[in-house]
C-alpha cells in the first residue's frame, strides 16, 4: 500500500518507527498504527503517533478504546509503553512553551524513560533558573524548551555537566520569525554542551534524551 | 563641496554631527572635521570621527597633533570633549566584544558622560552577571554588548529598572550570521526594558545612553 | 501549577510581571492575573495583560467586572494603575499603525506615565512631521510607530534631543515582509538616538518610555 | 568570438549596448568597445563601459588616448557623447553615496542628458531636503541615491510631481545587509512615484532618468 | 481624529492622497474619502481608495450610490476622475496576474490617463511578446505585470525605448516565495530601462506611469 | 478575452499548454480547457489542468462528464491522453509526499509515458532504498519526491546512471521552511546527476521525465 | 588515509568519481587522481578534477606532463577521455558567464559527449535567442548558463522539446545575491522542461546533459 | 583586566573554560591560557585553545615549548590532557570536511575521551556508510561531520541506537550558503536521534560527545 513500515527499526536503533500523523488522514494513521502493532515482535505490542489532531484522536480511540491520547501533546499511544527507567528533566522558559514540553514528556513515556517537568523558569527572573540547579544534578539529561529569545539553554548549560537538549519553539511574534530567533540563539549558545533539534520538535528531543537516559541505566 | 555639514544639529538634538569615516578618504575626513570645528559655536571647539582606520588616524594626527585616537575603538577626537556627568555601565559578554564596547566608551567620553566598564560577564558563568547587580543600581543606564547568542541583555534586564541598551556584535561564526543571531535574540528578549541598536553600533548605543544620563543629571 | 509567577519582579525592575495572553487559554490568563493580584504587596492591587482576544476579555470581565479592556490595544487592566507622571509623545506614521500605538498608550497608562498621541504624520507629507516639533520638546521621550518603509524615526530623531523609541509595525505588503523592512530601516537610521524594539511590540516600547519618563520625574 | 554585440540595440531602445566590464579582462573590454565603435552607424562613433577597474582604465587609455575615464564613477567613455538636453537632479543622502551618484552622472552624460547634483541632504537634517525643493521643480526627473536606512526617496517623493528613481546603496554595516535595508525601504516607500533599481545600480537609474528627460524634451 | 489627511498633496505632487483601505474599518475608509472630498479644491470633487474589500465596497456604495467599485482591482472611485490623456500599455505575463493589472488600470483611470491592456503574453510563448512590439511604440510608458519567474520585463525592455515599470506579483508557489523571485528578477533585469515597484503594487506602478504620460502630454 | 492560449506550444516543445487552475475561477479554467480542445490539431482532442480544487473539478465534470479527475493529484484530464510509452520510476521518501507524487504520475499519464511508483523509501531505513536498486535500471528516468531533509535523491543518484529529477516538497515543519530545506539539500546533492524543480512541482518533474522517456523511446 | 575513493562509482552510475579540488591541497588532489587512475579498470586510464587553482594545476602538470588543464574552466584532465558521441548545446546569457560554460564544456569532454557553444545570447536582445532555434533541434540536450536575472532558460524552454538544464551563475551584484536571483528565476520558470542545478555548478549540468546525450545515442 | 576567567566552570560543568582565540591577539590568548593554568586546582595543570592561527600558535609554543599544536584542527594544548576513556566514532562525508573533524578529535583528546575516525563515507557511495555499521555499535556516541547536502546523519541515525551529533560544515558553494543547507538538512533529519551544533563547530560536538562517553563510562 501507500506505506512501507520500517518494522526492523527498533532492532537497528532501539526506537520503533513512530507515526507522524501530520500529513495523513485519520484512516491512514490508524492503518499505520495497526501495521506497527501487527509487525511488533516483542511480548507487549505498542505503537504510537505524534501530531494527532482531534479527528485522528477520535479514530484511534474508536479502533482502540484503551488508547491514551494526550491532547496538549497531540500524541496517541496504543498498548503499554515500556516501564520507565532513569529520569530526564524537562524545563520550559514560559508557560506558552507547554505543548512542546508535553510532546517531550509523552515521547519519554513512550520510550520508557522517567520525566520531571519544571515550567516557566525563563531567564527574565534568573532566580527561577538558579532554583532548579539541584534538579540538574539528579537528571540523566536535561531538555530545555524555549521560544522568543531562546536564551535559557545558554544559562542552564553553564550550570551542569549533563547534556542539554535545546528545543526552540515558535512562541513569539515579529522578529521571533516563527522560532528562527530561538533556533539561532541555541545554535550559537556561548556555553558548550548544548545540542539542538528542529523548532517545536519535542519528539526528536524526547527520543534523544531517552537514548542518553537508557544508555546511562544500562 | 562634497559634504553639506549639519552645523545646526547640536542645537536641535544636543549632539553635533559626527564624521562617519568608513566611506571617506583620509583627506575627506580631515576636511569634515575641520568644517565642524570651524562651524562650532561654543567656546571649546570639538569634533570627532568614528570608524577611523590607520591611514585616517595618521592624517588626523598630522593635522591636529593633540588629537586623541583610540585605536581599539577606531575613534579620533579633536579638541576638548565636555566635562563628564553621570555614569553609564557598559558590560560585555566576552572579551571579543571589546572593540565595540570601546566605541561605546569613546562615544560617552565625546558626549561628556562618565563610563564604567565591566567585561566578560557572559551568561555561561551566570555568577559573573549576578556579581554586577550592585553596579546596575548605581548607573544612569546600562549598555550591554554581546555577540554569538546575545543572551546577556535578557538576563540583565530582569535585574534592574535601568534602561538596557543592547548592542549585538558580529562576534561568532556559522549560525551567528555576522551578528544576526544576537540581533534577533535581543529584539525578542523575554524581559522588557531592552532597546536595540544596529549590529556593532557602539556609536548609536553610546549616544542614546548619553542622552539618558544627561537628561537624568539635569 | 503551570506558571511560576515572578512576584519579585517589580522590586527588581520597577515593573511587575505582565501576562502575555497570546499563548494562553482564557482560564490561564485569568489565573495568572489572580496570582499577580494576590501576590502584589502594594496598597492598591493592580495587574494587567496584553494580547487579549475577545474570549479572554470576556473571561476577565466576568471575573472582575470593573476591569478596563481596551479592544484596539488588546489590553486588559484589573485594579487601579498608578497615578500618571510625566508625558511621553506617541507618533504614528499612518492610520493603520493605530493598534500598535494603542498598545503603547495602554502600557504607559498601566505604568503610570502620561501619554500624548499625534497620529498619521508620515514623511510623505513632511509638513506633518515638522508641525509636531514643538511637542517633541515637551515630552520626556518619544515613541514612533511606523510600518511600510519605517522612515519616520530617522526624521524625528534629527529634530529632537529626546530618545526616540522606534516600533516597526507589520503594516504593509510584499517587500514590507511583515515588518522586516521597517525594522531594518529603524536599525540603520541615519540619525543617532533611535532605539528599536520588536515588530508590533507596543508593550516593550511603552515600558521603556515609561522608565525614561519616571526616571526624569524623580 | 566570445561576445555577440547587440549593435541593433540603439535602434530598438534608444540606448546602445554598454560594456559591463566587471566580469571581463581588460583586453575583452577593449575588444567590446572596439566592436561597438566599429558597428556604430551614426556620424560620431561613441561607446562606453561601466565598472571599469584601474587595469581596464589603463588599457582603454592606451588604445584610445582621448578616452575619458571617471575614476570615482568607474566609467570609461570613448568618442563624443551626444549633446546634453534637459536636466536630471541627482541627490545623495550622505557623502559615502558619492561613487554611485557619480555613476548616475556619467551615465547621464553618456546618454546626452544634463545633470545637476546636490549631495549630502540626508533626512537626519531635514532642512537640507527642504532646501532642494526649488530644484525639484526645475528637473525633468529626480534620482535619489541613499544607503543605510534609505529614507530619503520617501521624503522627496512627497515634495514633487517628478518621477523619483531611487538607488539603494551598499553603504552601511550590520543590519544594512549590503544595501538590502535601503532596498526594502525604497520598495515600500509610503509616497507613490518612487521607482527602484538594483543596489548600487547608478547605471540603470541614469538610463531610466535619461529616457524620461529625452522624452520630455521631444 | 485618527487621520490627518494630506489635503495639500495634490498641489505638491500632482496626485491627491489616496485611501489605503487595507488596515481600516469600512467606516474609517468612508470617513477618509469624505474628508478628501470635502477638502478638494478643484471644481469636480473626486477621491478614491485601494485595497477595498467587500464590506468596505458596500459601505462606500451606501454612502455614495454613484461610486464606481472595480471588484477585481479592489478600488472604489467616488466622483468624476479627470478626462484621460495619453496612453499607457499594461501587459501581463499570465492570466493570474489579472487583479494586479486591474489595479494598474483603475489607478490610471483615477489619474486621468488612458490605458491599453494586453494580457497573457508570457515569455514561454515568445511570439506573444513579439506581437506586442507595435503597441510599445504607441505608448507613453509600459507597465509589465508578472509573477513566478518575472522574466517578461527583461524581454520587453530590450524591444522599446519607453520606460518599463515592472510589477512583480505574488502569483506562484514554492521558490516564488510570494513574489520575491519575480522581484529579484526584475531588479537584476539584464536590460536597462526597467524600474521596479513593490510586489503586487499596481497602485504605485499606475501613479508612476501616469506621471510619465501626463508629463509627455504637456 | 482574458487568456491568450499558446496553441502552437505542442509543435514547438512537444507538450501542449496545460491549464494552471490555481489562480483561476472554475469558469475560467473550463474556458481555457475548451479553447485548448478547440485549437487542438491532432485526431484525438485532449487537454488538462493542474492545481484543480473541488469547485473546479465539479465544473469540469459538469461540462465534460467523461473527464478524469484525480483528487489526490488535483489534476483534471479531458479527452484521451496519448498511449503510454517507456517507464519512469517515481519514488517518495515518506507517505506524506504522496500528493506531489500523484501529480507526477498524472502528468506522466497526460504526456503518454508509463509510470511505476514505489512509496515510503526514505533514508532513515536505508534498506528500503537499496531494495529499489533493480527498479532503477529498468527505468528511463527516476523522479524522487522528498520533504523534510530531502536526502533521498543524493542516495539514489549514487546508485544509478539514470537522470534523477528531484522534487522537494513542503512536508515538514520548523526549519523545513516550507520545503526550502529540502530544496537546498537537493541543489547541493553530493552525487552528480540530480536535477531539481520547484518545491511541490510534480508537474514540472513529470514533463521533464516524460521528455527523457519519450526521447529514449524514439 | 584521508580519502576513501569510490572506485566502483563508474560501474554503478556510468560516471567515475571526479576530484573536487576546492578543499584540497595540491598534493591531496594529485594523490586522489593517482588513486583513481590506479583503480580504473578500463583499457584507457583517465581521471580528472574540477575547481583546480593555479598551484594545483602546476602540481598536476608536474606529475603528468601530458595532462590537459583548462584554465578558464578550472579543470585538469589526466589520460584520454572517451571518444565523444552526440552533441549538447551550451548557451550563455552574457560573456561573464563564460567560465561556468567552460566547466560545462570540459565536463562534457571528460564524459565523452560532443559540445557546441553559442555565447552571449541574453534576452535583452531577443533576436539572438531566436537565431539559435535551429541549433536547439539538432542537440541532444541544452544547457543554459545565466546570471543576473536568469531569464534565458524560460525563453529557450518555450522554443524546444529538448530538456533544458539551467545553471544559475553568481554573475551580477546587489539583488543578484551571488546567484540567488537567477536560481529562483530558474526554479520558477514559466515554461516546463527546465531542470536546475546549483549556482555555478557547470560540473553537475555537464554530467546530467552527458547522461541524456549518451542515453539517446545508445 | 580584559578577561574574567571562569575558573569554577570545571566544577559546575565538568569541562574547564577553553580559550576561543578567534577574536584575540596572540598575547591575549597566551594570557588567558596562563590564567587558566594558574587557576587550575587539579594535580596536572592543563589548558587549551581553539581557532588558533599561525601567529598565536607560535606565541603559545614560545611560552610553552612542550605545548601540542594541531595545525589542521587549529587547536593548542598546554599540559597533559586527562587519560582517555571510552570511544567516540567521528565520521566525515567528504575529505574537505577534514579540518572540522580534526577539531572534534582534538576536543575529545582534551576532554579525555578516545576517538576513532573514519573519513570520506558520503552517501553518494552508500556502501561506504554501510561498511561502518559495525563501528557504530562499538562507539559511545557518533559525531557526523558533513557539508554540501549534509545528508549523512540522516542515514547513520537510521542504523544505530547511539546518539548522532551532527556538525554541518561550510564546505560547498552556491546554494550550500556557507553551511546553511547542511544545517537545515540536519535539523530536519527524517530519523530521530540526530542532535545538531553550529556550522563548523567541531568544538561543541566534541564536548557533547565527550560528556556522553564519560557518563557511560562512569
Ligand atoms: N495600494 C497601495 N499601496 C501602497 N500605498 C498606498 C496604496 N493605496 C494608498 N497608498 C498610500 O498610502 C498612504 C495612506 O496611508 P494611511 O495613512 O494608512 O491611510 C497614502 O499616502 C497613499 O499614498
Ligand atoms: N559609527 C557610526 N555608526 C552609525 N552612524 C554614524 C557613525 N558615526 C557617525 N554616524 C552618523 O553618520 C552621519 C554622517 O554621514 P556622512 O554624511 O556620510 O558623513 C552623521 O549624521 C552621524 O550621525
Ligand atoms: N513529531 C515528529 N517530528 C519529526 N519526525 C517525526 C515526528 N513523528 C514521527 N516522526 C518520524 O517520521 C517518520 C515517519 O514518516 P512517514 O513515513 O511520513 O510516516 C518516522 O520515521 C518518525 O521517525
Ligand atoms: N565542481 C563540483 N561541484 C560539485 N560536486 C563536485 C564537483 N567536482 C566533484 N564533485 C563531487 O564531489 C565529490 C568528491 O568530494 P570529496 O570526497 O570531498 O573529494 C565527488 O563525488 C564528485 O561527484
Ligand atoms: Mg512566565
Ligand atoms: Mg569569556
Ligand atoms: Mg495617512
Ligand atoms: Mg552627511
Ligand atoms: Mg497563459
Ligand atoms: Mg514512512
Ligand atoms: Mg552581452
Ligand atoms: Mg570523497
Amino acid at each position: 500500500g501507500f506505506a512501507r513500515l520500517d518494522l526492523d527499526r527498533e532492532r537497528r536503533t532501539g526506537t520503533p518507527e513512530v507515526v507522524f500523523a501530520a500529513g495523513k488522514t485519520p484512516a491512514e494513521t490508524v492503518a499505520c498504527l495497526a501495521g506497527l502493532l501487527d509487525g511488533a515482535t516483542g511480548p507487549e505490542p505498542f505503537a504510537w503517533a505524534t501530531r494527532v489532531d482531534d479527528a485522528t484522536a477520535a479514530a484511534v480511540l474508536e479502533r482502540w478504546p484503551d488508547a491514551v491520547v494526550d491532547a496538549q501533546a497531540r500524541c496517541a499511544l496504543v498498548g503499554r509503553p515500556p516501564e520507565p527507567v532513569g529520569e530526564v528533566l524537562v524545563l520550559t522558559a514560559g508557560t506558552s512553551d507547554g505543548p512542546v514540553a508535553a510532546e517531550v514528556a509523552a515521547t519519554l513515556r513512550a520510550c520508557g524513560v522517567g520525566c520531571r517537568r519544571v515550567d516557566d523558569v525563563g531567564v527574565a527572573g534568573i532566580h527561577r533558573v538558579l532554583s532548579v540547579a539541584p534538579d540538574l544534578a539528579a537528571a540523566d539529561a536535561v531538555v530545555v524548551v524555549a521560544g522568543m529569545d531562546g536564551a535559557l539553554p545558554s544559562v542552564v548549560a553553564g550550570l551542569t555537566d549533563r547534556l542539554v537538549v535545546a528545543v526552540p519553539t515558535s512562541v513569539g511574534y515579529g522578529a521571533a520569525f516563527e522560532g528562527l530567533a530561538a533556533l539561532l540563539t541555541m545554535l550559537t549558545a556561548c556555553a558548550p554542551g548544548v545540542l539542538v533539534v528542529n523548532i517545536d520538535n519535542g519528539f526528536g528531543a524526547g527520543v534523544a534524551a531517552a537514548r542518553i537516559a537508557r544508555s546511562r541505566q544500562r
